[in-house]
């Protein structure tokens, strides 16, 4: 047996899981064509600095990171957005505003592998850039919302929050950044017991330990009265009245632009350190974790050395989508289509073999030759073992008529056919 | 400006770049599906092991080699082939043969960077796994041919060699396994005189020499004339005689087939120590590098420690196809879709404008909304520069009475249209 096998953390994809993830890639495309979003394609290898600089210490320290041969400090992207915003910051920095931007591909990090995570895994990523109206959260969360229905999946949810609210009320309350990102970390990890004491420690007003503590409790579907409560809540901490607002902006424009179902939870962070205003996170019922998830950074196009641009987009994770499918026993969408295999009778009729299976290629349909030099019985067996449709016999006999016998496997009958009405005689 | 850049080697690709090598690589999908290759989706990051093992010195000194926060010895992948040879010594080792396995995706080398090479690039792989007999040589042949074809690439010629040839020269004259990579090495690289000193060097026969030096001048178009002169030249060497007749039976079945441009080269020679029988590049006048080849690799699965599988395979250079492309002015194949500006007149318009673009949308059409919250004439202007079709117009007045206005921007037209009819009135 083979001593060899896959990294730690990476896997191969076979048969229809390859096929569902390309089809999944196939959906995001499409998705990003019908929004106007560009394609780009950025490399996997960037500058450890790059994608170091706002990713946040989580992300960071379990970046794949190394020296090139020329000693330079690289690492293989976590995640899309900093490519996007290296590119905003210098290529696209003259280029008219707004930007809407896609990649898809492999990303990497290293955590521990399990169920539904992995060390190398796919996303669909979109950003739209240069616009700091609501419009513009609320068209990333329908996208969201079309590709989970493009894909097929079913009962998809999303939970909103706005890192705006919690991060102005510690700014009123003077918190340190330091202090304000640990918090939220701890919030990303819903250890809201453990946060909240740091914010005590820190030493905020008893008031605002009060307001937290029922904060972070705020969540459900009524999603205005949920977003109300939080405005009556924060009412005495300016900017987080502001990020409720524009949470209930965001709200009611995705309500009146279609059906989404949506959880609004006040007490919900990110990972990444780069959010400024409205985040989320879309899930199914039968997956416990995020399918995809994004929100809006207004800053970190600025913090990569380019012009001010406020931006908000998300990423899909493909191959969690592709799990999500398979749960939900959803099948792939390809039609059909006929496979036929093609078998030389003698030695001497593989030359005329592949010249007919090229014809049947030409038109477009899906040909297998009989490359093992077998038998016409074995090489039937075959076929039928592989489930093909039918088979296209070549024999000398039949040659010298022009014609070639072509047997339907399931059927099991055959007929000779002259080659020049053998592609009509297939598509009917 | 942004100190932020791609690292040396590595390149973004934008607009038609981006949209020609995704248009390159769903032909190389389309083909892999005509022939009857199964996709498969490997890890960028493998075992340092695995990927050096048969990958000849020069690859391996240019792999971006690295350890994992595992400590283990892993690399990125510099071709594809490894793994597909892992994949088929392990989980696909009692599958039934022959296996088609197609792979498609980024590779890399730490190359000098220079016009057509990068290192970071994309290639289509296929793998015919099972078969010794020259029927699947020639598959893999025209496979290529096919895809050439498909991409809209014209003036392919192909170069044919045999690795059997030299070899059997080399083995009958009991040359050390060492030295003969050294000399196919210099061979790959042209340097015809300093690889006849070596085997010189090595103490062959004088016969040897002279076969030598009158085998790496032949090459031409005339392919039967060609190979059966090698024939001639070689025939006190049994195993290259065998090699030659080989290379013949192929090259006799693939101009049953059709019609491929090929130049038979004696004295050719690939980088990749694995090759055991033939090998073959394929290029373009306009391009002095090539756009994909391949050959025969008949003991690598062995060497994974798989079972004996015979096995033939191409790899084609998908930016280097879309460079050629570019240089022969080809167009993308995308038909002309129009494109929709969608633009509230009133901030209270906006939930109404979304739901309208996504009606659009679910109709299939393109549509961008204006989210930068600009006035009317700011807003067509910039649809205007950006050439789309036409504007949807969602107003107060109009809405009341269930219609918009729609602007057709390249006649400078206007009219009022009732929203159930809006799609049918785009389409139109």
């Amino acid at each position: 047996m083979s001593e060899f096998k896959t990294v730690r953390g990476m896997r191969d994809l076979l048969n229809e899981d390859a096929q569902m993830l390309r089809q999944v890639e196939a959906n995001a495309r499409k998705v990003a064509e019908l929004y106007g979003f560009k394609e780009i394609i950025t490399p996997i290898v960037e500058s450890y600095e790059l994608l170091s600089a706002k990713a946040g210490e989580e992300v960071r320290s379990r970046m794949f990171a190394f020296k090139d041969l020329g000693d330079r400090d690289v690492a293989l992207r976590p995640e899309f957005t900093a490519s996007v915003a290296r590119l905003v910051a210098t290529t696209l920095r003259n280029a008219p505003r707004p930007f809407r931007l896609f990649s898809v591909g492999s990303v990497y990090r290293y955590d521990e592998p399990q169920k539904g995570r992995y060390r190398e895994f796919w996303q669909s990523n979109y950003e739209l850039m240069g616009s700091n109206k609501p419009e513009a959260d609320a068209e990333i969360l329908m996208l969201t919302a079309s590709l989970m229905e493009k894909a097929g999946l079913k009962d998809c949810a999303f939970k909103i929050g706005h890192v705006g609210v919690l991060r102005g009320i510690f700014s009123q309350e003077k918190l340190e950044d330091r202090v304000q990102n640990q918090v939220m970390q701890l919030m990303d990890k819903k250890a809201y017991s453990t946060a909240l004491e740091m914010v005590e420690d820190a030493g905020v007003s008893n008031k605002c330990v009060e307001v937290l503590r029922k904060l972070v409790e705020l969540k459900g579907t009524d999603v205005f009265d949920i977003a109300g409560e939080v405005k009556e809540l924060v009412k005495d901490y300016e900017k987080a009245v502001v990020a409720t607002e524009n949470l209930l902006e965001i709200l009611k424009l995705v309500s009146q632009a279609g059906k989404i179902d949506i959880t609004v939870d006040a007490g919900f962070a990110r990972g990444l350190e780069y959010y400024t205003g409205m985040i989320f996170e879309v899930y199914v019922p039968s997956l416990d974790i995020a399918l995809g998830g994004g929100g809006r950074y207004d800053r970190l196009i600025e913090l990569f050395g380019g012009d001010p641009t406020p931006a908000v987009g998300v990423a899909h994770g493909l191959d969690r989508i592709t799990l999500a499918l398979r749960l939900q026993k959803a099948t792939l969408e390809t039609e059909k289509e006929k496979r036929i295999m093609v078998i030389p009778v003698q030695e001497t009729m593989r030359g005329e073999a592949l010249k007919i299976s090229q014809m049947l290629r030409d038109a477009d349909l899906v040909v297998e030759v009989e490359v093992m030099g077998r038998k016409m019985t074995k090489a039937l067996e075959d076929a039928n073992r592989r489930e093909m449709d039918c088979a296209i016999i070549v024999g000398e006999r039949e040659l010298k008529e022009g014609a070639v016998v072509i047997r339907d496997l399931k059927r099991r009958e055959q007929s000779t056919v002259k080659i020049e009405k053998l592609v009509k005689t297939i598509k009917e």
